[in-house]
């Protein structure tokens, strides 16, 4: 950020009066722009077989590789809402959506992704404009080495683990900065 | 939001392509200006012998008023820091922060809350800058009638039902906008 959104003038970066922390302020009008987390919500779609619809992404970070519908949660939405949004934007699916399932933190992004159980409603879905192919699988073909990002195999795993037993727990953690090789 | 961040010049509500909602979209250097929500994080700390930690606030919205320490969750931080820090500065009180114990939508001001239950460490806690008391509180004395927030007043109900039969469960749901009379 190098502009005041409400002014157009510079900021800079400063600690406002009683805060703890560097903000950016406008250097003419005071204003202090906040910056925070931002939350991805998303759905692990079950249809009534047992299997999971994934998509495979149309679009970077991670093109061609599979992940469950989840994205940027909007202004005005609930977490449930943006979820199902997700789902049919992603996948031209409807679900009806269940419990919060997982809550992981990725600190090293500004991010924290809420994934939720959600029944998938029809079969009458297709790729949306960020999926190449959107398809429906049975735990045993999971494609585990060609999943895009790790909540979703943390959330993956953890859920077929669990629903051997018939008993979904919320599953939390943090999420480290991947290791580049 | 007036003008870019990036650029300083001003922008114009406009859907990019293969977008599905109008975004603050720089008119000189393209640049999109997402919106999204907000997380607050907060903590319920709870005393060995059972009361719980609440701080009356110094400053507005609800000035006076009591509540679970609480706030906007920071870049760099994980939900649990969050929900921990916000203790501190609240009410300079160290905690162990537990399970997630709560998540409220609250879609028509753009937050999702969480709260965390949490073991309050030690009995060297005092007002933060923010606020003017902080106290311990039995279930019998909680000042019902004068909690700041919706989400802190049906979190506590939630709890104190559940910790009578030692099963604490995640509590979730959507608040509405407050009726104005």
């Amino acid at each position: 950020m190098k502009f005041c959104a409400e002014c157009g003038s510079p900021v800079a970066l400063r600690t406002p009066r009683d805060d703890h922390r560097e903000r950016f302020v406008c250097t003419a009008c005071d204003t202090i722009h906040y910056q925070n987390p931002r939350l991805i919500v998303g759905a692990i779609p079950e249809w009534e077989d047992g299997r999971i619809l994934l998509c495979r992404r149309a679009i970077e970070p991670r093109h061609g590789l599979w992940t469950l519908p989840a994205g940027f949660m909007e202004n005005g939405e609930t977490t449930w809402q943006g979820a199902a949004r997700e789902t049919l934007e992603e996948a031209n699916a409807r679900v009806e959506i269940k419990d919060l399932y997982a809550m992981y933190n990725l600190a090293y992004i500004n991010q924290v992704h809420l994934l939720f159980r959600a029944k998938l409603l029809d079969l009458d879905f297709s790729p949306g404009v960020e999926s190449l192919e959107v398809e429906l699988f049975k735990e045993e073909d999971i494609p585990w080495d060609t999943l895009a990002f790790r909540p979703v195999k943390f959330a993956l795993q953890h859920y077929f683990t669990e629903r051997k037993t018939g008993n979904f727990t919320l599953h939390t953690g943090d999420i480290e900065p991947p290791v580049r090789k």
